[in-house]
């Protein structure tokens, strides 16, 4: 242990406590990786603080010591935002999970960041509210961890992200400072920090209480399932929607590789021989609802739909859900390993998009399964593979990083929800020119002047890429030896 | 003229010709204030650019020359946000006024920064679409004020603020960099400079190219005018309305002395004698709107409404809005002078706000106006009073103030959508800890580390506001000598 670390480990103890304070392999271990668990690295010293006081206590601590810290939420984060540093402390924030305040006239909620997205529309049920934000990981998932990465979900289409819905946050700086950022209304005086906060990957410092703004349940729901010939069928009954004016509250495709992991996993209903199936949910007004819902079905049929399922009852509603968000999970039982990629692309340009998938899984002699948010083009691709051959597993990481290139080619985005981490900052320059890196990393500078809050993380160095980052190199982490590879 | 300025001149002039540089006396004048008349300077020189290389000219030679510059979009600001520095450049974009490019399919426009907010809507009209945030001044003030400040109106109830709607700014920076900030995407990776961008009240660079969230024309629009015996009655059928889950696009409330000031201005068949009016707009699916319009009816007469006009058509619904959007210039009718507040509450104590701000205002001896965004708690009081009387104009001004603290004190905000500026710097610390705006001025400089771009502005400091800056100090520039009190 370096001496650093060893003195650092004694301070911490004094103030965490044994309980407080993680010092053994095997339970080090434990917090190894994030959800992208193809990379993982043994952090020195695990910190679980339970209050802001010890959470500014360590990282003052580490400041002194000049230790890297990696804060992590529920870790279920599939960009390796949260891998952590081997020299560092990893500061898991689980056991803050206090409900501070709900104000439910103001439609508003503070909460510590170890709450699951799950746990605060629980929480605010009872005066007819709930939270928007929905990653499909939610009943595990922290709301730490969403600010971290401005998470996103199936209902982000009419509801936005993350961001949309965060009022305010309490954030430990790298130095140890605590400041309030953003404020009780929407539009705060002064730069939106706040926003800038929102999705920084945990690389400005920790969040330690959240404010979120919350909605009102909608009068009604109305859910159904429609089947097509193929994904590119379904892109236009997709577009078609849109194109009317129809904001649906969710619009999801999967594809048929993804509707037989997710029916095998989940007993759903869905049929096993569609080409694609889209799951399309209308919330509001009960007379908005039924209205919109002729347009839709009519739209579905015009485009070629094969057959419409509606969701007869809010458990009928409960299963198809069950069924979608199954996906990623659901995929172990067709291939034993994936990437999950995540991209955006233009959605009037889906079709297309698929369509060069196809072609490229093809080229790679890979199964590609597509289960994603088709109203607001935010793909994930899962590309199947099996990690006991090392060359095919090459192979599907190759594919997946093309993938993600192939999106922002087209207009988009290198990554719609899951976040930059470890296993993209690479890539960043595909989307950024230098100067754009370069203002990015001066605000970073402004919160964390000596970079110690979750380095090598978003953002490309010459040290992890190389002087020419790209899109198709090894992880970074694995060249520089510092990680295992699973 | 001091040496760097008369260096600059000769500079620029070779870089924008005679047309794109004003150097008189009268011409510069021209350019004293923006919306809040009453400060003035006189800018050392006027630079008019046509593109985005003649600004990166005129800033990259501000630079070498050590000379501040303020960017000006249409002047319309009612926080001196483009009050010009005596000895610095003021950059007014309204000759950059080019629509760059519709992506009707995408609901996205492309423009310029010159371009008014009007103009936005009316290009995208025939494709049924338009762009949401609608200042009162949305005829003449420009996108890129838009940006810089911001910017609300009245339908931001449920459509969001300007920041909610630009995916993608170009922006100069004070060293004269050109970089894209946001992109094609609401969720784009890296860190949300857009959003720290949106709102910086010109103080972190020169926007010269923005991309815009479109929006499709709602089905339907239903607008009613509802009296009341008093704002607080008023006050009451607000909440009722958002309790009950209705979400209009604008809810907006004048007091009777608003009432008397727009009728007299706009003829919009205000009732003269009405204690409060209230403009409720629903939008959306006609059913949606039909149904809740029902809602709206009988929540307003439960809650002591006196009469309830429905508009009949388009046109009489533009003459009502016409009438609420001309309030602020049709206050002259009422008073030779008034001072517009604009601070944020918490909309369920809205009646209580109301009081104290009538309480208030007979203890100071003036009359308050008040015509305000009711839905979001957005505050606009008018504190009427008369120039021609220094120790009037002094009371007046100390109200105006002491009503902006009252919306901190209420849990509320210092501004809701008008900026800071030149006008509330002072007052920053009533909202934000040392720590707060340490880190705000530590993101400012990441930006612009010689603080040449809009200094004096958004953010206390102790040479403008003393020691110990508050709410209640006379305007920092005027005791600094460098402006012209009106």
């Amino acid at each position: 242990m370096p001496m650093a670390i060893e003195d650092l480990r004694q301070e911490l103890t004094g103030l965490l406590g044994d309980r407080g304070l993680l010092t053994e392999w095997t339970q080090r271990r434990t917090y190894e990786s994030d959800g992208l668990t193809g990379y993982r690295i043994v952090p020195a010293l695990v910190a679980l603080p339970e209050d802001v006081q010890q959470v500014v206590g360590v990282v003052r601590a580490c400041a002194r010591h000049g230790v890297p810290l990696v804060p992590r939420g529920a870790g279920t984060g599939l960009s390796g935002g949260a891998l952590p540093h081997a020299d560092g402390v990893l500061i898991a924030l689980s056991r803050m999970r206090r409900i501070v305040e709900v104000d439910a006239a103001n439609q508003r909620i503070t909460v510590e960041p170890g709450v699951t997205n799950a746990q605060v529309s629980r929480a605010v049920a009872e005066h007819d509210l709930y939270y928007a934000p929905d990653p499909s990981s939610q009943v595990v998932c922290s709301i730490g961890g969403n600010v971290a990465e401005n998470s996103g979900g199936a209902h982000c289409l009419k509801y936005g992200f993350t961001t949309h819905h965060v009022l305010a946050c309490e954030v430990v700086l790298p130095d140890g400072e605590v400041v309030e950022l953003g404020g009780p209304t929407l539009d705060a005086p002064g730069y939106d920090l706040r926003g800038v906060f929102v999705g920084s990957e945990g690389t400005l410092g920790i969040v330690t209480k959240v404010s979120l703004r919350l909605l009102r349940r909608p009068d009604a729901v109305r859910t159904l399932v429609a089947d097509f010939p193929s994904p590119s069928a379904a892109g236009d009954a997709v577009s078609a929607n849109i194109a009317a004016g129809i904001v649906p509250a969710a619009v999801e495709m999967m594809d048929n590789l993804a509707i037989q992991a997710c029916e095998a996993d989940a007993h759903a209903g869905f049929t096993l021989d569609a080409g694609a199936a889209l799951i399309v949910e209308l919330d509001g007004p009960a007379a908005e609802c039924d209205a919109a819902f002729a347009d839709v079905t009519r739209l579905c049929n015009e485009n070629g739909a094969t057959s419409i399922r509606i969701a007869g009852d809010a458990s009928d509603r409960d299963l198809i859900w069950k069924g979608r968000k199954a996906a990623f999970a659901a995929m172990g039982r067709l291939s034993p390993d994936y990437f999950v990629q995540d991209g955006v692309i233009p959605r009037t340009r889906l079709g297309e998009c698929l369509a060069r998938i196809d072609e490229m899984a093809v080229e790679a002699g890979l199964r590609v399964a597509n289960v994603f948010h088709a109203g607001d083009g935010n793909l994930h691709p899962l590309v199947l593979y099996t990690a006991a051959d090392p060359e095919q597993a090459e192979r599907a990481e190759t594919l997946s990083r093309q993938i993600a290139e192939l999106c922002v080619s087209f207009g988009g985005s290198l990554s719609g929800e899951h976040g930059i981490g470890a296993d993209k900052a690479c890539s960043m320059p595909t989307m950024f020119t230098a100067d754009d890196l370069a203002v990015m990393d001066r605000v970073r500078a402004a919160f964390d002047p000596h970079g110690r809050c979750n380095p090598d993380k978003v953002f490309p160095t010459p040290r992890l890429c190389g002087e020419r980052p790209g899109p198709y190199r090894p992880h970074p982490l694995e060249s520089a030896g510092v990680i295992e590879r699973m």
